[in-house]
């Protein structure tokens, strides 16, 4: 953590909303103490039996051990329960990490009276020291103990490191005429770029989908939210995103689907979608040292991931992003990131907009911009840039923030 | 340029080398007022007759009039004349930019007496600002009257935007038993990503080499000089590294050559391969806020290209850059960066070493590293740190500079 705690993001929620306990959930957080001193650093999910699971987790050749353990239990698509530490990543710790990952899901299904493999796994902190799994001993009896539906935020609360703000989010969505509940929590702040998952982010539902169908939905819908978010370019050795339904609502007459193709999943890819890119805008918004949101918006590439490519050269240029935090409009930085991209782009048929003003066209700065008007606009907390390369029908955004000084100083301090 | 001029970079050089006339070369240069104001702002270099050359440019596509003007004219291999301004990139201009780029070839030209198709164009500063070039009228026949050999450190000062110090570099080499001088010019500060060439980079010889062999010659150089630096990851529209022979040297008997495999170029590779490197790490250590020279040396890599893609992904690194900004040997940033690299490596056979200290090894922290001797050696003004992967023979180094706060200072102040 930085020496000072930093004060909560400008950009943070201004209000929570209510999160519903959800059919087949219980939680519970505890302070075990493995870095942080007064307040909870664990928290333990408990999933009623029949739970199906998917995931997506980083493409960092170096994973932490949490990763692995997870890939390795999701090939079964059962989860009877989740442990989530801050304060250690348990990343880069050789053979004792996978130990000590093992050694906290034994802890947590002994306590539970579940199968150890069907125990989920994710640490967030500090990489490259040993996580003390020892610190966990005795600890788990009394979270099973204290599990209850609810305390959704209290748990959102339990796995943040350097975030200002707990990240949570709830859709409620029909299938057939039955209501289901989706809700989700996140965790990051710096090390963003994810790639095929976020930081930390838990979504659960009550909804009775199969393991696979999840599968497919999960990938689908980070495809548009946390792998279209960015902070610093940097991405996570422990990015974990799991997506856990309890299959509760089928108590209530919901039909149980095992088909992602099944049109009755129409509303809920729906509300699945809104949950996910709800917390992936949380994050970025307590982007270290954040004080602007900024949505780069690509239109007219060859392809969509050539659009997405050349949003993301936009929105990882330092010198874009300190330019936003400079509220200076300062769209030949945008020229250049378009450039070094590597995607196709025609300097003479781009065209690049503020909002809603056009500061430059066919290749050159648009003659009938006025630059008054385009410095009001960038003194506003969300940003929307937008570049047309007239070349094709490929579109994507991706989110980001500005790069401020604070950024430097949270992550120039001692060890965050 | 920042609205207060920032104070010479901690890590310029002490002292400039004496840098001796060239045969073949004159110089001139002159205050057009283009955008700054007391200071020169073109430099004008005559090449006597027979003067071959050789380019290396961004592979922006969204490349500035000038790029575009000089890969045009590079096709001839012949050369007699170099103009570069600062203030003013003429870059996304659009076919005004081109328009203005031919002008000022025209003006020298006639000032000079030569064809306008062997003038060399280079313009740095401001992305997407018409560059009046009317400016010049008159200019040239001055600049020409002037042109005397030696002022080879008023040209470097004359090229300057964001830089602190201005950056030459020199060496005297053998061809067969005969002395021959190579003499280089550098400007770039920020934005320094080169992707094939640097921000602005003028390399004079008296040396009579043919245009071919130089171009062979120059792109090896490159390779290992100025595309293995990094300030910001941002690769500028503008990126010009531009190689003269006068062959003047032939008058005092020094042989033509025309093959870059003749043996007697060995010292002239060696002397060349020194002043580009020396002015390439002069770029880094005037990067936009440096306060540290880091050199980030990938080894064991599968190939020499995976090494140094893994050497740019941690040199390119925020987490990177800030932790060594705040003296903090945080290794367990140089894992993640080595991960998100996308290249082959394995994390159990992982070794770091800041300095000639080994931080980890086999995956894990090294449990022999003292803290304190870390911590020692990151106060330091140059920076080692080296990777070992244990997969293969590649090896690569890229040098780089701290991110400071001043960094996003200087890039956050209204339109640098």
């Amino acid at each position: 953590m930085a020496s000072t705690k930093p004060a909560v993001s400008p950009l943070a929620p201004k209000s929570y909303p209510d999160i519903p306990p959800l059919d087949g959930l219980r939680l519970a957080t505890g302070a075990v103490g493995i870095r942080y001193k007064e307040r909870t650093d664990v928290m333990l999910a408990l999933l009623d039996k029949g739970t199906k699971v998917a995931g997506v987790f980083t493409l960092s050749k170096c994973a932490s051990a949490p990763v692995e353990w997870c890939r390795d239990r999701l090939k079964s698509g059962k989860a009877r329960a989740l442990v989530v530490n801050s304060g250690n990543a348990n990343a880069f710790t050789g053979k004792t990490g996978a130990k000590a990952a093992a050694f906290t899901a034994a802890l947590a299904s002994t306590a539970a009276g579940i199968n150890a493999k069907d125990v989920f796994l994710a640490s967030t902190g500090v990489i490259g020291e040993p996580l003390d799994a020892t610190k966990f001993e005795g600890q788990f009896e009394k979270l099973v103990a204290s599990a209850a539906p609810g305390g959704f935020l209290d748990a959102a609360k339990a796995i943040m490191t350097t975030d200002t703000f707990p990240k949570v989010a709830v859709a409620k969505v029909l299938i057939d005429t039955h209501e289901v509940t989706i809700v989700g929590m996140a965790k990051g702040a710096g090390m963003i770029a994810p790639d095929m998952a976020t930081m930390l982010s838990f979504v659960f539902t009550d909804a009775p989908i199969g393991a696979d169908a999840l599968q497919v939905l999960l990938e689908k819908g980070v495809d548009t939210s946390f792998n279209a978010i960015t902070v610093d370019g940097d991405t996570s050795t422990s990015d974990t995103l799991l997506l856990f339904a309890t299959g509760a609502a089928a108590a209530r007459g919901v039909p149980k689907i095992d088909d992602a193709s099944d049109r009755r999943l129409k509303h809920f890819k729906t509300g699945l979608e809104s949950v996910l890119l709800d917390l992936a805008h949380q994050v970025v918004k307590d982007g270290e040292g954040a004080r602007k949101f900024v949505k780069i918006t690509v239109e007219g590439a060859v392809s969509k991931s050539s659009a997405k490519t050349i949003a993301r050269s936009i929105a990882n240029s330092p010198l874009v992003k300190t330019a936003i935090a400079g509220e200076d409009a300062n769209w030949g930085r945008i020229v250049m990131a378009v450039g070094k991209a590597g995607e196709p782009a025609d300097r003479d048929r781009l065209a690049i907009w503020f909002g809603d003003i056009r500061v430059a066209y066919k290749g050159m700065r648009d003659p009938t911009y006025d630059e008054a008007k385009v410095s009001a606009l960038m003194q506003a907390q969300e940003i929307d840039i937008r570049v047309e390369l007239d070349l094709g029908k490929g579109k994507a955004s991706v989110w980001t923030c500005d790069l401020t000084k604070e950024y430097v100083a949270i992550n120039g301090d001692y060890r965050s």
